[in-house]
């Protein structure tokens, strides 16, 4: 994959994170992605059709799921509630938006799906494309110090192709 | 969710399935889906996007697939194998194609993401939306006269509204 196509969904997922939670996310080395499972314990999917096609994937660990949850409402929650699936399905739904206007940047049009939120681990997610499968860990800082991470998988291609 | 939205996509699946397999699917009544869980062992997803957007999921029992495959490579399978993956991403590629040309009939344009296969029974799976999910059982009969079932499941919007 191109990396003017890689680009897009970095800097969006950046920008969501210091724009909502001002938070950095620190970019580690994206790697193709070999593995059919999910990639945290709630992942958001999201397609995008237009000019291109693609699907992305946003995965978090629960822990980071339950501070970002937190920082939105001011509260701490010691669980994944509806409310909370509901957030990472809006944020998945936010981090794409961004990516598309980083796209229109570059000429290209495209439109989102409904997103869908599936929570579990090593859930069986396949991509069905012949295009490789980009996936960009981030880390980032609680508020206690620790480091957690969420992981961006994505694969983008010709509308037309297969 | 208007009934006009409704039809293609049952529409799509029937040819689908009498174009591909020769089999006829039975409709079942279509309920509004609460269940937060895939209807199946294995979920074909597909965004679409454009005039409106939508996601549509399309849940195999595992005996189903295995059959289904059998009647295009003409062989028995005993168990999912990649290939299987494949095809039941393909399956649901070929359903959406099929969709977004019957909403061409009512004046709306869409395109398609790219698929994503989920290996798994009853795993979560939210939708996010406001909208009512409808959720389509279809009957089938196999080969040896057992009945068998898939389940279309999908959500349609406005592309403006959440």
């Amino acid at each position: 994959m191109d990396v003017k196509y890689i680009n897009p969904f970095i800097i969006a997922t950046q920008t969501t994170f210091k724009t909502m939670f001002s938070t950095e996310l620190k970019l580690n080395k994206p790697i193709l992605k070999q593995d059919r499972r999910t990639s945290g314990d709630i992942t958001g999917i999201m397609g995008l059709a237009g000019d291109k096609k693609g699907t992305l994937c946003v995965s978090f660990n629960e822990r980071g799921a339950l501070y970002l949850y937190s920082l939105l409402v001011g509260e701490k929650y010691e669980k994944v509630t509806s409310e909370i699936v509901d957030s990472i399905g809006e944020l998945t739904n936010i981090i794409s938006g961004q990516s598309r206007k980083e796209f229109e940047k570059i000429g290209l049009n495209l439109s989102a799906a409904i997103p869908m939120v599936i929570v579990g681990k090593n859930v069986e997610l396949n991509f069905i494309t012949v295009t490789p499968i980009v996936s960009v860990p981030f880390a980032f800082s609680l508020s206690n110090g620790d480091i957690d991470f969420i992981n961006l998988d994505f694969s983008f291609e010709d509308a037309g192709s297969k």
